[in-house]
């Protein structure tokens, strides 16, 4: 009885410390999550911008060439914790003479989920290397999907806030 | 000792099942991942498309309704399984007349990760309601994130290829 009761308490310390292990990898959410796996990475180096593709999803390239602009999704991989994934409102652009906006309002790097989103003209493909014009990434930001631009459906007739006409 | 022995088994049984379970949810990657926790849901009920965004991240609303249109990021949460993940070619819009094209090089729902985007007219917002003109998700959709739309930036003189003109 005594040993079993032993094996009880040992398996429920551990079985406890893993629920509190797992709690904490879920941020407290309960909700349910997804996950992303980077396909590769911005290179900035010798004048040149690109972007280089995991080998394993290269064929995901196939006929990328046919079009002059991609969207690239990257992670804001430097604003990754707790505190910026909290951000909720923000001075667009740093400016406090521009109005307090909700982050789904403006596009700040601090923001629940840190997807950033650029067009981008192509420059040429090689193998799993796609060089752009240019993108407002750093050099080894993860990079998360790429789709091609399609104007009349990425494209609209839009008004825009009086803070960004400044 | 016996005791002991007892306590140390039922202890490395309810690591070991623990140590798989993670293993499996890390779907084997050893790669960083990234984790995203949806923001809200799509409504789509009475003729009406909503997006219903969670009350915790409403304040991320403020001023939004300064804009006419909204980058809507969505998941294809139809699609999270590892096989539809794999999906690296496709014949866009399921047409095998269609050229096989990399899904980087089309808009195919089944890709590595699940991003969806739809430049989508706000029709109103009250409260944590933004209601749309329209959206091609399914009622019910997880909602990751929301950018304004800046025509400027988010817009090009683009090239296409010849089978999305047909």
């Amino acid at each position: 009885m005594k040993c079993f009761v032993m094996a009880v308490l040992a398996a429920a310390v551990i079985a406890g410390f893993t629920r509190t292990a797992t709690a904490a990898e879920n941020g407290k959410k309960t909700k349910k999550q997804f996950t992303l796996n980077p396909i590769g990475t911005v290179q900035k180096a010798g004048g040149k911008t690109r972007l280089v593709i995991d080998k394993e999803v290269a064929p995901a390239l196939l006929g990328l060439d046919g079009w002059s602009h991609v969207w690239v999704f990257w992670w804001f991989d430097r604003n990754d914790t707790p505190q910026r994934r909290a951000t909720l409102q923000v001075h667009p652009r740093g400016n406090r003479n521009n109005p307090l906006s909700g982050v789904f309002a403006t596009r700040s790097p601090a923001r629940p989920n840190l997807i950033a989103l650029t067009l981008c003209k192509i420059i040429s493909i090689k193998d799993n290397v796609v060089e752009l014009e240019k993108i407002d990434a750093f050099d080894g930001t993860p990079v998360l999907d790429l789709k091609p631009y399609i104007p009349g459906y990425d494209s609209a007739e839009a008004t825009v806030p009086d803070w960004l006409k400044k």
